[in-house]
């Protein structure tokens, strides 16, 4: 990244750190050999993925067996809805209306339920349980949101869940998996605290590299595997491991699990700053989204009446880069999802842009951005 | 790989070449931008991608838009049989005996018809008609086999397709898919050459990075999605793109086709001497699999009588790494479906070990693997 830009989407991106290209490294190149060999090369290969997995699990206070590497937090997501829904074919899915394509379309083919969120994005509990029958098998809620960055009370929803285990008279497991791909770099991630069978973890977001991850499966979760072969990650995920991006990828969660208070402190302080700045300083600004439930690096912004597009690419000649809604979605010149269901009309939708800050971001990039877009929001 | 040991197990894993980790290391790097992003820097690392897949696709005289990057050969040979299957549930598949785990397993979850092979491991063509009716909507047949190296008549198979192709009197597709995975490094990839659909390409097995790799999927070919999400690759495979390994892939590709022949070449005098001495030095040697359709560089020879862990043990102290069977299953100690389907008892199975060649596989290599095995092998 050139010195003079500025990085502010985050949430669809991160550089990989120095210590996760590190530790990659390797396994890159000469410790290039197969896990499942026999010979000693290969089961010292076999003990570096082992020790990855061991790593992550720590930081869920999960047993190593628990974490299922994946190619990225989209495969995790299939894999968690497919897995369960494949093995209970006569049960429903409850999820929450602005989960991530990866949940919302393979959840659409199944018998699906969707909660709904009020004005700032929060899930609705009254109405999530209201939607849990006695054929629900899995419940999935994001979460921190890609777009609003709103944090759902998965603490709370794991409670309604086990309310309903208890009060169960058929033998179907009910399930509760979160997508904390955005989750990760801030909030506690710790499995048994937040109540939660499945987690789906992404490296590509924090500052790991592209398309590792893993699913979190709780002993005793059954799921059909989507993808098999050879029988890796427990039958769940065959194909020859990629060690290197596992080695990263658990490398990358260590760290931003052992900074996650502190660059939310950091980050918690720029976000209130250029929160309060936005609003004064532009008239008819409105930010989306939860002001208190909120992932500290997101902030999402309609300005009323301009064009998103063309904000995008005067910041993008500026040297700044953000984005509109989610990365994803950003090619498919469709209305986010996310914004409809927390009531924000299409023109508003095309009026707004998604600023995502990250280690890079400071003070000074806060304010330049901040400046640009007084000059370009014009009225 | 240190200088004194061999390593003789290049279908498990290939190193990655030089000119393949130089391509990766900027998408590593400095260029981590999601790919979708709308801005230039985002813009630029997509047409690194797309010119990766053009890269891919010269080698096969495919369309640009034919190739889908995957994470690695096994979940390509998923989504090539679920992806046909699911779009065509009251179609059937045929598949021949000695196929991958990737594609034996998937195939299994359908109506499954299975095509014999001879002792050599060569396809029975007939028999492979004869279980092809006007339900068949998918074959699928391993171009060059991971374990016994044999090479199958995948232009004939095409053959025996169109011709079932043209006497059908319903509107089902018939698909040919082939997995290349082993085939890369040593054949032609042409698909319109081959009459293939789909082809399954890996990158881990051509000097390329783990998890990389791609199904070609023919214009025209209709697909149901394994993994959905942010629309990626066609819809064909959702998640935030793996530039580096794409990338890399490509590099890896591009060598291992120009090389081909060369190395074709170099390996088959190798094989040739190497197998002449097997059976002349060590008493009962029997070389599994066709003499004439095979890959330069499988060697897979039984050992009657004796045990094959000790040998591949024995091996590893002398710093000689060779395989029993494939690495994948090489984990789970279960006789091998590919053995048994060309008549090789369980206990000849457990006395056979597999030596595969590569890049640096050399003359010197070669004569202290024999000598090693002259020494180990006793009656």
């Amino acid at each position: 990244m050139s010195q003079q830009n500025i990085y502010l989407d985050y949430a669809a991106a991160t550089p990989i750190s120095k210590a996760a290209q590190l530790a990659m490294q390797p396994y890159l190149t000469d410790q290039f050999y197969n896990p499942s060999a026999t010979y000693l090369a290969g089961r010292e290969v076999k003990r570096a993925l082992e020790t990855a997995r061991s790593a992550v699990a720590h930081w869920l206070g999960a047993k190593t067996s628990d974490i299922i590497f994946t190619a990225g937090g989209t495969e995790a997501n299939n894999m968690a809805i497919h897995g369960v829904m494949a093995a209970n074919p006569s049960g429903n899915i409850v999820i929450c209306s602005i989960e991530h394509d990866s949940v919302l379309l393979p959840a659409q083919q199944y018998d699906v339920r969707i909660a709904s969120v009020d004005k700032s994005g929060r899930i609705n509990l009254e109405d999530l349980e209201s939607k849990i029958d006695e054929n629900t098998v899995l419940v999935s809620v994001m979460y921190a949101n890609n777009e609003i960055g709103t944090i759902q009370p998965i603490t709370q929803i794991s409670k309604v869940i086990e309310k309903q285990r208890r009060n169960r008279n058929n033998r179907l497991p009910l399930y509760l998996h979160t997508d904390a791909c955005q989750a990760t770099n801030f909030l506690d991630i710790h499995t048994s605290r937040l109540g939660v069978d499945m987690m789906t973890l992404n490296g590509g977001k924090i500052y790991g590299p592209k398309q590792s991850g893993a699913l979190y499966v709780k002993a005793g979760t059954i799921l059909s595997p989507i993808i098999q072969g050879g029988g890796q990650e427990r039958g769940l995920r065959s194909g020859t491991e990629n060690v290197p991006a596992c080695v990263g990828f658990a490398t990358a969660i260590d760290e931003a699990q052992q900074m996650r208070q502190s660059e939310s402190e950091r980050l918690q302080k720029l976000q209130k700053s250029f929160v309060d700045k936005l609003i004064q300083d532009i008239p008819g600004a409105v930010i989306n989204g939860s002001q208190k439930y909120r992932l500290p690096n997101n902030v999402h912004v309609t300005f009323p009446g301009q064009d998103n597009e063309r904000l995008l690419i005067q910041l993008d000649e500026l040297g700044i880069m953000a984005a509109a809604g989610s990365a994803c979605s950003a090619s498919q010149d469709e209305p986010s999802h996310v914004l409809e269901a927390i009531g924000v009309s299409d023109s508003d939708a095309q009026a707004s842009i998604r600023i995502t800050m990250g280690r890079s971001t400071d003070h000074n990039s806060i304010d330049k951005t901040l400046q640009s877009l007084k000059n370009l929001v014009v009225y």
